[in-house]
């Protein structure tokens, strides 16, 4: 059985998108962040950077694996489902590239702003990174190329927020790719996990 | 012919250390970033985000695979060559994780850090960040388990001026593991690239 721990939060959004868009079942347990109980010696014996997510999985061969960091998530989850990730190739690369550039520039980086909203440098940094996403959905349809992946997984929670702002008046592709991605119905019942009690 | 577009960056150095590692032929081709060269037509054209390292392989079946992210690049070259990323199992994703929290979180930290040497909350994250890189040195001699592995290579080029400072004296992991990579002669010839002339 696979447990995703996790929270209100994009990075964790990710896994719970995918675990939907994947089928498959899995149990989910909250991480109260306004709490700190990421911080908690038990959490942190599975998650040693005190984040979420963190993705157990007891079905392989009896051992029971458990990955922290979205990026590698997606990646395990992918890997051990051969979906939406290609085994190889020029397409296998195009998709960690996005990937990557995912959670090293456009989530460090909004993540940021959330917490100094008044910061211009960072403002126009946030705003050249949703250049580049617009750029590169005039040439493809999603993220990495013709085909949706875990690019697209990656980036829609930090981006999904944006549907209605001015930023988006000048930037056609990022909102039809935007539009793309809610109207899928994993993509809607992930982002709304973990239900709080 | 594999070709290494870089600057004398962390992130374009992780990529020289592992193309030395490997021991197989490269070119480098520089791109000045003080000049803003990163912005030209012609180097967008492969790097659509705007940044250093590029690697482009034309070795693949007489086509040319472009890969850019320094952490897309590192596993594009372990998975071409089947070397210092295992192809499979909690070794695969021990390495994963740490590659990723590399690129997410401590390049990340690290480099605004330079840009903003007096910020405070900063300094107090990338603090904390060392003590989690510490801690899992405590726990094995390499950042993925007991295997040096590209999750190494990733984290090397920013921490390696850190090894005289005195946030090392309380880490005494994190230096050991600085001087075993620190003398590794391949680290040294990567750390050394590109030339300027």
């Amino acid at each position: 059985m696979i447990t995703l721990h996790t929270w209100t939060t994009p990075n964790g959004r990710k896994i719970s998108i995918m675990l939907e868009e994947l089928g498959i079942p899995y149990l989910i347990k909250t991480v109260n962040l306004i709490q700190g109980e990421q911080f908690s010696p038990a959490y942190q014996a599975i998650s040693p950077t005190n984040k979420i997510p963190v993705l157990s999985d007891s079905g392989i061969d009896g051992r029971t694996i458990t990955v922290f960091e979205s990026g590698a998530i997606l990646q395990y989850l992918a890997e051990k489902t051969g979906q939406l990730l290609p085994d190889h190739g020029a397409d296998r690369y195009q998709v960690l590239e996005w990937l990557h550039w995912q959670t090293a520039s456009l989530g460090p980086v909004l993540s940021q702003l959330v917490a100094e909203s008044t910061n211009t440098h960072l403002a126009d940094e946030a705003d050249r990174l949703l250049g580049v996403m617009d750029r590169q959905l005039t040439r493809y349809t999603y993220m990495a190329n013709e085909e949706y992946s875990i690019a697209d997984i990656a980036c829609y929670p930090w981006v999904a927020a944006l549907r209605h702002a001015p930023a988006l008046g000048s930037r056609p592709h990022l909102r039809r790719w935007i539009n793309t991605l809610s109207s899928r119905a994993a993509v809607q019942r992930g982002m709304a996990l973990p239900r709080l009690n």
